[in-house]
């Protein structure tokens, strides 16, 4: 195997493959990175087990200037090959596989000679059929991760939690996750023209990633699902995630669907409010501010103390409020992780009672976007 | 004590007295930060027992937007503090102490009140008497700093070699610094118009916060020196450091005066060559890499290798080369710390024999700045 390539587009096109791949692995061959050449072009590999992510270099892109001497495989570690690509002199560089799996890369007036494996002992990519039938824009995909994978667990004691329950139906993809403290739950728009519908729980870790290989891409996504795994089409890149096994939790009757009190905030400012709240709590044991709402007076404010520190009080600005006077106590994180998955824009804040879940949506989309977040009993 | 004043303001004047301030000192009252209102200004002390820092933010600057209710003086802890004023939502913000060191701090609808602690427990500064007679540019003290402290020893087991040696004469400062493998020198241009030299040893920790308290100055820094301490005053600041006790090696004899083998070369390409071979010598167990000089052949080749990962062979590009052939290995990373001190300009790299130290010097500044590593002898 040997290749000449330019080094700005092969570091560009490897960066994405490098997400899969984890120097905790017990698995040795994993913390290498695989690559296969055909007269086509080079494949890239990178593995963990649970995330594959595979890219492909065209030689008929002429941006990549892959020139290919004779076409073969091998694997590299990965940590060592991507410091060294980075650092070399050259806009291009030649990589040559030599006997014994030596590799040597040459670029300007350097010359590296690596330890490399043989690519046949890496493991197989799953097997998922590539089904042309579901797909997804970048953009909403993104979007959806963003607002929701941070209200799953981080705890592995329920290893379900750990995972974005996803429910595609024709037109429809609601994504759920809760810690059981708080919940986020979205839905957006997904082209799906198959027969089927599909309830599956992707681990957040993996949508995370996911997440970052797709920054600046607006393609249409292509999905496909196997029994135990979810596949990833875009520019060239094949994204695999392991599903996680067992039934995700019903989370519809947690969500109320009356209530007594209702407020309407900036988004924002509340955020900004929370912050100062909880520079006082987080000093404290437990992590708690305390909301009291004043209907008649119109006066809402946000409580925050440390015995060791001291206290704080806000007066909130709200943009309507109604209902029952209400006094309840949380965890200020969780407000502040619902608030800035919001971003700028007005919500509506709805409470039952003090030991009830409130909710909190977007008044521009109160369908579509719905946070949840579970008091804390204080006495 | 009771005050308003511009937020920002305030902010960026206490930054630097945060530098002081440590929160793993095993003194209590040192984790806060002292204010002290007088009917001219407010004056603001940190200090973690070595370095001390205070700063004054005068009523008489109309920007400070400073108005007084009434005189006095509190501690508060330094890191809520801090913290609190950052995230307060007006431009402008009251502080008032109140009975017990318990103080308010309102801005916009927001109020803290915390706990104070009583400002006369906290320890007095250092007495240094303020001497009018020697001082220095902010631009000359940065780049002493720059290009020497690295060098200092970053162990404990010798006292003396953490700091950085100072010798003052009339109109010249020699700064120097080693931890036994390696040594910086470097000499600037002092105004000492006292009758006094001065030879002293100045913490290197003390000396890199105070670089960076005086990264956007340009003034004239007044510097005076007691029996343990030195004082650095600056742009209404106050910055003291301790002195280490004991006598510093002699270094003069350290430093060859003749070579056998010259080499020059451009720092910077230098530099990425030696980042490049320190790749592999980092996977090694004993970081050394080895430079091979062949005068006839006008080869200098630079070697890198980890048994588990590979081999790198660099060859270099010199701007000239004279003397005897010469094989010679090093710690890489003392090489890349003395090309970075240089920056982007010609050195010149001198040699004896492969035991002995070799020195680099910038090729337009011999005199005023030299550098020198120890080789490892390998065989």
């Amino acid at each position: 195997m040997k290749f000449t390539i330019n080094r700005n587009q092969f570091i560009k096109k490897i960066s994405n493959v490098q997400r899969a791949i984890s120097t905790k692995t017990t698995i040795p061959i994993l913390t290498g990175i695989k690559l296969e050449l055909s007269q086509e072009g080079l494949t890239i590999t990178g593995s963990d087990v649970d995330i594959s992510i595979q890219t492909f270099i065209s030689v008929s892109d002429a941006d990549n200037e892959l020139h290919i001497e004779n076409t073969g495989a091998i694997v590299l570690p990965a940590r060592f090959f991507n410091e060294i690509i980075k650092k070399l002199p050259g806009e291009q560089f030649t990589l040559n596989v030599v006997e014994n799996n030596q590799t040597i890369i040459k670029s300007g007036k350097t010359e590296f000679t690596i330890n490399g494996l043989d690519a046949n002992s890496y493991p197989r990519l799953p097997e998922v059929e590539s089904n042309e039938k579901l797909s997804i824009s970048a953009e909403m995909l993104r979007q959806l991760v963003d607002e929701t994978v941070f209200s799953a667990s981080k705890q592995e004691n329920r290893p379900i939690l750990t995972g974005l329950h996803l429910k595609i139906s024709a037109e429809k993809l609601l994504g759920v996750a809760t810690d059981s403290h708080r919940l986020a739950q979205r839905i957006v728009k997904v082209n799906n023209q198959s027969d089927n519908d599909y309830d599956i729980v992707v681990p957040a870790r993996s949508l995370k990633e996911l997440e970052h290989c797709l920054i600046e891409d607006n393609s249409e996504i292509k999905i496909s699902i196997s029994e135990n795994q979810i596949l990833f089409e875009f520019q060239n890149t094949l994204f695999y995630s392991r599903l996680l096994e067992g039934n995700y939790p019903g989370t519809d009757r947690l969500i109320p669907t009356s209530s007594d009190t209702q407020l309407t905030f900036d988004a924002k400012s509340l955020l900004q409010s929370v912050e100062r709240a909880s520079l006082l709590s987080h000093a404290s044991r437990n992590n708690v501010v305390r909301l009291a709402i004043d209907v008649n007076a119109s006066k809402v404010t946000l409580y925050g103390n440390s015995p060791e520190v001291g206290t704080v009080e806000e007066n909130l600005t709200t943009e309507a409020l109604s209902g029952a006077d209400l006094e309840i106590s949380f965890n200020p994180d969780y407000l502040k992780e619902a608030l800035q998955a919001f971003g700028d824009t007005k919500i509506e804040v709805e409470f039952t009672s003090a030991l009830h879940p409130f909710t909190l949506k977007p008044s521009d989309n109160k369908e579509n976007f719905i946070q949840l977040i579970t008091p804390v009993r204080t006495f």
